[in-house]
């Protein structure tokens, strides 16, 4: 197994081909990019000896099939919709599949196919959700060895901005997708406290974040994410009163997003007619009932429940909520014209960092004390290309390829990254890039 | 122009089979009313000489094309995303096509087709939209004929319960698709008031519900909806500063209602894990923090700002929403719990007979003078089958197939029924089923 497809050389590839890469010159791999925008693949490749970069419309079958026929292992970095159909391809021309998204019930199904072509179909390899799977499953499968009994397990996972580059009053910047940022949160999240459900609603989610404590680092604050229950019994938690995945951001951040969400311009299913032709000034303007105050500011305050000269409306008036300045967006939904301003105002500039930060809290009963272990890791980027962000999704994908082929490997069918035959050797090699957990120990009673 | 197709025998369709099979008799038509539930065509056609109930899986593209080839006018009943493939097929085979729907974006565009062909394809000719649209019309070009400087049009339409079948606090019940109204309000409503746009998002929308006074029925509400801004071009009223569209509830529901969306019990995008292991009592509880109270009831109450024996609050515990009784739907999205529950609880039961209001109000400038027309209609079913939904839905179809297959229509292409010679005879018409608008007139100043 030596002929590598990497489908997809945007954002998050960087450090997953330089990896490859490295490993190809060892190891005599042949290591084809492929991408929509050929440049983009070359400029990753750089007439490295063991690539070749290729141009692919992913859309044409043929092509597509064409360059998986001739891998023995394929990543795909595709937006996760269309994973599926690459999967089919692979299916089909028994070859090995890797991903960094999240396995959807589709690609689930196709999970006999897979094992009975003894083919590992990998996803959800990269950092949330990859890393985080693999580090909290390797406590919890060291702490019940021990003889622990967990009583609750608690993850969080912040993309953010590195100190040093912070330089906002919202204290974050884009590392990742701002699609996804603005609509974060949206449904509702579940959880369980106490042996009991929980659940919260997009309008109360930001309302309700929790400060958490990182080590090293301070105080952050953390909302909810969707999907805390649905990992329980993959990671063997069955039982767990306690369990929670939240997204970490920097203190005063969810108080105001909070705010865009009761003004309205989060609402990213309906466009709003004349986006076009008026200002930001109007459009908070007709967010705002006249009769909350004189100046269309004084308003806004009013609506959110806010002083004039609070931090939160120094934050929308530092995003230019109330500049006089035209929107400029026919028939845009409020959330398209938030994420256009955001784009703009939260712009990783070149010189810029980046900063992850993961930390798992892990509360669990041995020998008739009640102890809780946290399991840190704080990773910072080089700069606005080289991102910790990148880093940390591109390299357990590469690990995983070295280590399928090498034979070490023995998982079939549709999996994610839970068993220690995984966990163990990735996170052992991460180690080597600097990625590496720290952990504190505490008697709580 | 002698053969009428209906596609479509479900609940909105009573009114207009028992119309156009009436007129069949006196006018030599030849009827076919087809579904895919056999039983409930022929229910509807009940053995009428000029009428024939027919099996169509309308996704059977060549049955459909068969009965469609063989009519001269289609009305097509179904659910709004199948108009499109029977509009490509009116097309393809030169006929008529009538629906009770918004018109789509994708119909709009067979416009010239149809034009071209010399076709009317007629959407939005039921009740909401429908009648609201002729009424509307009528008066907006009765009183620029007599000179008015139109300054406000507000229209306001329930589906409501009739007082005498009112029986619970919620003063509601579902004559209409009760997943519409569980999502209701979803996105961002927009309305001009005083020359300015205004935007409401749905986590306000219900909050800022306005008091309208209903002629000769006193209070009501009205909370604003999405398209206001939609028709202000298409009715002719391009400078006009006020403009707003609203749907019409019994005073105290809007405030019961937001308490549901703060509670997060009208999220329909996302399912909730365990749903089916729960009880109501224990939704409740998951949606509520122990923080805010002893009893689940307390704490909802906190949480939505009541007194725990408020009057919202007694609407939520009439729904059965602090029992402890399973749900028992895997898998279930919160709106979808909340529609189960709803779907009985607010049953319309035999004799009931449902309510439509719809009221215009009309400000003008006419002769130095400030005036108001306000125009109401106000409409009983007579029982739960024979709905005033139904039969307001239903008649404007029917008197529109007759119009056609007279020759009486000279407009072409898509449209919807803002011209002269469609709402005059249909509204003249109308008055013949007891449809009538009640007019009063007042000076402001």
């Amino acid at each position: 197994m030596k002929n590598i497809l990497i489908i997809g050389a945007g954002r998050s590839s960087s450090a997953l081909i330089k990896y490859v890469l490295n490993k190809a010159t060892q190891q005599g791999w042949n290591v084809v990019v492929a991408d929509s925008n050929l440049e983009l693949a070359e400029g990753k490749v750089k007439n490295h000896p063991n690539g070749r970069a290729t141009w692919l419309d992913v859309s044409k079958v043929n092509d597509r099939r064409d360059l998986i026929s001739r891998a023995d292992i394929v990543v795909s970095l595709l937006p996760a919709h269309l994973h599926l159909e690459v999967g089919h391809d692979c299916i089909k021309l028994n070859k090995h599949l890797i991903t960094a998204s999240y396995v959807s019930k589709e690609m689930y199904r196709l999970g006999d196919e897979a094992r009975d072509r003894e083919l590992i179909f990998m996803g959800e390899m990269g950092l949330d959700p990859g890393i985080d799977h693999m580090s909290a499953m390797k406590t919890i499968n060291d702490l019940k060895a021990k003889g622990a009994k967990l009583q609750a397990f608690r993850s969080y996972t912040g993309g953010l901005i590195a100190p040093e580059s912070d330089t906002n009053p919202w204290h974050y910047k884009f590392t990742w997708n701002p699609r996804n940022v603005v609509l974060a949160g949206q449904g509702t999240a579940q959880y369980l406290e106490n042996g009991k459900l929980k659940y919260t609603p997009y309008n109360r989610l930001f309302k309700e974040a929790r400060s958490i404590d990182v080590i090293g680092m301070g105080e952050y604050e953390a909302y909810a994410n969707r999907d805390s229950l649905l990992y329980k019994d993959i990671y063997g938690l069955e039982g767990i009163p306690n369990i929670l995945r939240g997204t970490i951001r920097h203190k005063g951040f969810c108080e105001a997003w909070d705010a865009l969400i009761t003004i309205g311009l989060t609402d990213g299913d309906f466009p709003i007619l004349h986006a076009d032709k008026i200002s930001y000034h109007e459009l908070m303007d007709a967010y705002s009932d006249k009769e909350l105050g004189n100046s269309v500011k004084e308003r806004i305050a009013n609506l959110i429940g806010q002083e004039i000269n609070s931090d939160v409306i120094q934050k929308l008036e530092w995003l230019g909520l109330f500049r006089k300045k035209r929107i400029g967006l026919p028939n845009a939904t409020p959330a398209l014209i938030l994420e256009h301003l955001l784009l703009n105002k939260w712009k990783l500039e070149e010189g810029d960092k980046d900063m992850i930060i993961m930390q798992h809290e892990f509360e669990y009963e041995l020998e008739g004390k009640y102890k809780q272990l946290t399991s840190t890791l704080v990773m910072k980027g080089e700069d606005s290309v080289h991102t910790a962000m990148a880093k940390l999704v591109g390299l357990p994908i590469g690990i995983f390829v070295n280590l399928v082929t090498q034979g070490r490997i023995t998982s079939k069918g549709v999996q994610i990254p839970v068993m220690a035959e995984v966990y163990e050797p990735v996170l052992e090699e991460l180690k080597e890039y600097g990625v590496e957990f720290i952990e504190k120990e505490e008697t709580l009673s």
